[in-house]
């Protein structure tokens, strides 16, 4: 068994979200079918993540084991490539130790989400960013990011689902900043991510900024531990899985194919 | 008779360009309905150019005869971005001056064509950009960008077509530009295009960029007046009509509804 590692990019507009399911198109099933004709047998591959209906993924890492190896193995980016939609593509391939998982050697994330924030809606970003017509307080945003910073309990910022052993999360970077045009980027790294954790936090925080709300506001969320005390959760396809961080020693491990 | 000056975004990949057409959506087309359903009568809008089937625009500038004073004038933006589809937008109505016209007022244009030069295709680009994927020497495609300054006799890159009284032309900016990740911005603003002009100009220096051709080999191509003598004319998709310029005088007169 040979473990091969790939980095994913997609648009998330047409995909039923990451993972499988029958009769719809998702990212995890197209890569999926794709390997295993390649294979000519079934492949079974791992995410670094789920990623809701509609989120992009500017990498998204994965790993499968791989039957066999391949004739041409050095052509697998491009073969795989071939055979993929015009919205998703293999960014590339590695040989990976043993010890490596996409999901649980995962030790750091970062998110991005983008807002559009002009007076009229845009044609270019509409399945990209999220539209904000009135003109947002960058300062009073930031200033409420940085209280996300830290070794923290998200609990009430978690959408219920599948059952997590703790609650707590670090995050180490988290920030609004002004890109060009009307475009803002909310990014966010962290130690790892609740379900719907960062479209809860950028829901909640555009929530606070259009209500005046503030600080303490904010930190009484966190206090409640209680999902129902969070605002609304911010549409899907403003987020985008910005990068998956693994130990540099496993990293230094995986083999460029 | 009120003059009403509209600013346009589009995404040009649903469209069959600009130009109305049967049976076909086009920007003119789309644009037209909404203003028919709003006037309750046929409006025939002039655009500051046309843009080919693929092609985005971030400003394109249009102008109208408007039959009557709506009721409600300044809510036309909003009214009209209600009724357009998502891939389209208007950012922006004035009350225009009886002198003011989008296509023989313009005295400017910029136009940007966007590529990806990256190993692998891009998913979240991909009808936006250009994929090139060997790695661009910005260097000589700026030593060449730099040739097509000035008042020169485009004849070589125009695309035949309507008949013009002149092929020349003044360009005065023009540049390739890296941004982030692996997309280049080539930018490039004259007095006026022919038809075609951008893409020619692209895939030509593209082209002798690929082929390890020389400044000689494109004043040859200028010097040629002749279509045959450029080389391939580059994809509609990878192309944004990125501003149009009146002069000061005549936006000065205009008002912002």
């Amino acid at each position: 068994m040979r473990k091969i590692r790939l980095h994913l990019s997609y648009d998330g507009t047409d995909f039923h979200g990451w993972q499988k399911q029958p009769g719809a198109p998702t990212v995890q099933g197209t890569l999926e079918s794709a390997l295993a004709q390649m294979y000519q047998e079934p492949i079974r591959v791992i995410g670094s993540g789920r990623t809701d209906a509609g989120t992009h993924a500017v990498q998204q890492v994965v790993h499968f084991e791989a039957p066999k190896t391949l004739k041409q193995e050095e052509r697998l980016v491009r073969a795989l490539n071939s055979m993929l939609p015009e919205t998703m593509v293999v960014r590339g391939a590695w040989l990976a130790p043993a010890d490596f998982h996409a999901l649980y050697s995962a030790h750091r994330k970062t998110y991005v989400y983008r807002i559009w924030n002009g007076p009229t809606r845009s044609a270019l970003w509409n399945k990209r960013a999220l539209y904000v017509p009135h003109e947002l307080n960058l300062d009073f945003l930031n200033s409420l990011a940085a209280e996300l910073i830290g070794h923290k309990d998200f609990k009430s910022f978690q959408t219920t689902g599948t059952p997590v052993k703790t609650t707590v999360r670090t995050v180490d970077h988290c920030r609004f900043v002004k890109r060009s045009g009307h475009l803002i980027e909310f990014s966010i790294r962290g130690s790892g991510f609740l379900k719907q954790m960062v479209r809860n936090l950028v829901g909640t925080l555009l929530h606070l900024e259009r209500n005046k709300g503030d600080l303490n506001q904010l930190r009484a969320i966190f206090a409640a531990k209680n999902r129902q005390a969070a605002k609304t959760t911010a549409p899907a396809h403003g987020l985008y899985l910005y990068r998956v961080y693994y130990p540099p020693a496993l990293d230094k491990k995986c083999l460029k194919i």
